[in-house]
């Protein structure tokens, strides 16, 4: 589990008080990135090399209210690679009591250069071991 | 079904050139908004009058990009209402060609005036029979 | 002078009540994308056709709150085209009552095929005269 | 000064490959929240204590575009304080290259309990002088 902290923004709050509940999908990406640089194949360098991977499918559960100039930490775990696509499951918790505000996943496809579905390369697959 | 068109904005894409996957809530927002004001019942109205629905669990699946400058059409459903919940369903197309763009999900919950649950209010229940 | 209507998203605000300050620049791009569009240069033909148009300044003064809701109405002129840069004006008023929530100004660069600045197109320039 | 450092997320980025011009103002409002956070006044004590500090205007230069995934660093004064009203100044460069990717001003007004504007707080006020 490779955690990271994010600090919720004014900008991330609607007029509930509470984080708008689109931005969660922002706070998981930044968990993957995070989990993907941490492994040592950050998104960049994965997408420089000609290999995308869009999102087929985003699940969140709200578990509590986020608040404004909270830090939460994002945990991010690869959870499953099959043929040609892979899941990343996060937990999303208020540093300061440990509660768990939301949790999810993200179910992603692999893409070519051409623009065309591929098997997850084997650099990305081998994350899922390590 | 009540149908809302949105024009996606630069600022709606990234650099894969499609639409973020965190900004497809924003058009489900949008969707839900239209169909509780053309039944009468408008969110605005609904939260003024001491109610409020937080998002529980959102889900969305991405089936095709949209593209800035894409005009979209949503059509947003209330698909279920149980004692304290209920729950919308969207359907996002393209317009120029009716292209599935994506489909997904959102469970609300009702917080009264205190911010505890209270059960599904009659005016909102009823508008799944409407 | 293009008329635009943009209706205020639960997710435009945050936890003050209001519009976020920085989602007046989206409603600003929204206005010029009209601008464009009704004077048959789409921006999206623009780019297709090669050129970019980055915004190198961007200045807004809030005169009045924005809230969720509310139905916005941008009017946007193309203020000034010199040489290499051209500024857009924007003025945003509330559809109800026709207040005056903000306004602004976008300063444009023009970059060619290579990423390089290149003078106004005059299919550009010609829009100020329209 | 007082330095924060922020990662671009992919979700920052629009379709020309570089972070969305509206974007920077999040930055921007990081910015100012850790000026005051480390002054020991955060904007959240500032606001439960009753007063709010609205945006009344604000400016930003592009001067170079941040990629995804930039480290950017961020760096904000408060430039000036009149009456009612005062400025806080930023400058936003790339980590890795120092390079000045934005600068920009945001000027505040001060709402009292009532939604009323006020002097600027003497402790805000001394914020200045620190």
């Amino acid at each position: 589990m490779i955690p990271l902290e994010i600090r919720v923004l004014y900008g991330d709050t609607d007029q509930m008080g509470f984080v708008y509940y689109a931005n969660y999908l922002r706070y998981f990406e930044a968990g993957r990135g995070e989990f993907m640089r941490a492994r040592g194949r950050s998104y960049r360098s994965v997408e420089e090399g000609g290999i995308k991977i869009p999102v087929v499918e985003a699940r969140v559960r709200y578990r509590a209210p986020a608040l404004y100039d909270d830090v939460l930490r994002i945990e991010t775990t690869l959870s499953e690679v099959t043929g040609a696509t892979f899941q990343f499951r996060y937990e999303l918790r208020r540093k300061a009591d440990e509660r768990l505000i939301a949790e999810g996943e993200t179910l992603h496809a692999c893409l070519g250069p051409a623009g065309r579905p591929v098997r997850v390369p084997k650099e990305l697959a081998e994350l899922v071991l390590d």
